[in-house]
């Protein structure tokens, strides 16, 4: 997500939005895809494999626990694989921090979509974050986002912190104060819940992922007691300005950082993200398939971009 | 299945019978079929896999196994993301009776099949069922129809029996006297092995299913004995009617409901079902569809039929 | 492979490069294939995949681990299963060897290709072996061929020696002399990895299968020695001729049986072999496909002989 400039930003939203209202592109038409998720994920892949087969591609189905990495193939003899084999981009999750670190430089020609690699980066989740943010309010500019919940785990966190800032929006974050670690403090100060909610235009959930959490984190850890000090409930969604936004990366957890009646408030703005996430793909996964047929040096480096 | 009117059975066996003859369809061209099964399936989900291709649909692959519902997602959650993400119809198999009650009268805006849930039913095997019957003898009036095996595990024997006894038919019962239960008595006899194959137009075998008895079943539980005393063989087949049919729901146990040789004898008409199944399912899936795209009474209350 | 005939080698082949410089096949429009591996394999399976999607036809997914057969059903009762369905082709990769014998002479009405059985034949890959050394010296005759690795537990070895002695080609070996088993006497003889990499025209390197040895052997096997003794690395390269070939039908093991630096050195085929693994199985499918239709007795045996 730090390469992207500004304007590349925009431009992938403004893509991503025409196709939203129904605009076709047929550019990966009798182009196969393969997406290989190393971890768990119904909606990312769902979402790639919907934003492929909408821009006319075939997926090429690779069951990442049936594959031959369990014989120790590593990454990237697996990528030259399906490169080999015929496939026009991969689309990867991976459990390992910056796993395209083994892929760059080497003789790879396909382009590959970071779909999520360990704690790191999400670069479709955080575009998508940003379209769903942009359609909403018009701008970034003045924006005061509100970030709260278990930071130093997030794939978001992160990068939406850092684009967010450079889009012109104030950041504050919440949450436990062990997860307010020192990377996020250049971005903006830590609030409470009741603070953020009141004065925030967007409240941005992240999700308490039990299994990233250490044994230590685990031990003294109570969903009741999260709940009640940083969950959203209606009382918390009541402090919340007119057109205040609640967003969430999903899945939820359903009593532990929001309420049952809080995930389809009218505030919510949760599985219109989902919604959106199929569009930012297809946008993304355009610009790196053109990206394949020309020389421009910009849309080279939009796929290396996207790639990190 | 019980929500079904007679005639709106009659329909949809006349619809799949089109199908089977060659009649297209595109009531699904450019639509997205997500097939969610919690529970392990060979054919059923390939036969809606196929049902949907025949339709003109595209799948979207959802690995059970691997999705956010291991992160501990309600099953809620999961069809509000595969409805954001597009899906038009969400196909579902799962291990707990009545899973759809939880998705019922909430916000769920498209088309749920039900693919088989716990104990409880399995509308699409019914209807094929019907539908293989009604080929072969061109009424259900009248007809002798024997129930063989764990009725009280089964998926099929309750509503086959409710349905089948609307329609005109005379439904008995074989197999261990402790699974002919309550709910069976109202609908027809327990009889003898030997009397329901010299009897019966339709001998409609059950599979034993050892993964759902009690241990205190499965202990006094012997193969071999059921095969003697309830399964059936050459020796049973040939008490049987000309015109009689031997079927099944598969997969089939041989050497313990059903012999060998019996699998794909004259009478049997167990690989029929399977094959009668993709025109069922085409049929089902285009009512449902067709429901989506209407303000018709009717077709919604189709919808929610094949819901239950 | 031993029913093959040479002339049908070359006339698979000669489909096969057709498809590789861009000719098209509509054979199985409108059709379904079935992948059923009940075997880890990415890149024989996506392969598969790409070729059954090129000529046309729609893939029907198969998840061998959540299958009706871990419910005890017969692989001859899943494969009439799927014939039911509508499959017209069933591809199939199973770890019993000569799985097939279950399936002959029964009544099975669709192709099945062989993608692999146990440690038995693995017709595919033997075939785009010939492909591949075909294309780079255009004959076979006068050939040397060295094969060095893990013959007694390798798909490909005893059956690529027969058909490239079958083809004029002369068949040598190499690595642990206990490897070096009787069947593979008649081919030719046992030389040093230092003679076989001097004098061969094609050195086919083969993977060490921790996964397939015997404990006896696993105890006494060390990847260091292994690789010191018969691995190849660039010091070995350079004894090879100008024109000669290095091939292995991957997954590789890296500083196991080939050093880093030689997997994509000038010599090295091993991602060309998987690309044109992709036109083989085009051409093996179109094949089976054709058979299908007609009355030829040809065809009919060509579609029988990949059977086996």
């Amino acid at each position: 997500m730090s390469q992207f400039s500004n304007q590349e930003v925009y431009q992938l939203i403004d893509r991503a939005i025409e196709f939203k209202s129904g605009k076709h592109s047929l550019a990966g038409t009798d182009k196969y895809a393969m997406n290989l998720f190393f971890e768990n994920s119904t909606r990312t892949k769902s979402s790639f494999q919907v934003a492929e087969m909408n821009l006319g591609m075939k997926e090429v189905a690779f069951e990442a626990g049936s594959s031959s990495t369990t014989k120790g193939e590593t990454l990237y003899d697996t990528v030259r694989t399906i490169e080999s084999i015929g496939a026009s981009v991969a689309v990867i999750r991976h459990p390992q921090d910056e796993f395209y670190q083994d892929l760059l430089g080497k003789n790879i020609n396909i382009p590959i979509i970071n779909a999520g690699d360990g704690t790191g980066q999400h670069p479709s989740q955080s575009l998508l974050d940003m379209m769903t943010i942009l359609e909403h309010f018009g701008q970034f500019e003045g924006l005061k986002i509100g970030i709260i919940g278990d930071l130093s785990h997030s794939r978001v966190a992160h990068s939406n912190a850092e684009i967010l800032s450079r889009l012109g929006a104030q950041v504050s974050f919440g949450g436990l104060n062990s997860w307010y670690t020192d990377e996020f403090k250049e971005f903006g100060p830590h609030m409470s819940v009741y603070d953020l909610c009141s004065e925030m235009d967007v409240v941005m959930l992240l999700r308490v992922q039990h299994e990233r959490l250490s044994d230590d984190e685990n031990q003294g850890f109570s969903k009741e007691a999260y709940f009640k000090d940083y969950g959203i409930d209606m009382r918390r969604v009541d402090l919340m300005k007119d057109d205040a936004m609640i967003m969430h990366p999903a899945p939820v957890n359903r009593g532990v950082e929001i309420a049952d009646d809080v995930v389809e408030c009218d505030k919510s703005y949760i599985f219109q993200q989902m919604h959106n996430g199929v569009f930012m793909r297809m946008a993304m996964i355009e610009a790196v398939l053109q990206g394949e047929n020309t020389t421009d040096g910009i849309a080279n480096k939009k796929r290396q971009i996207i790639l990190r």
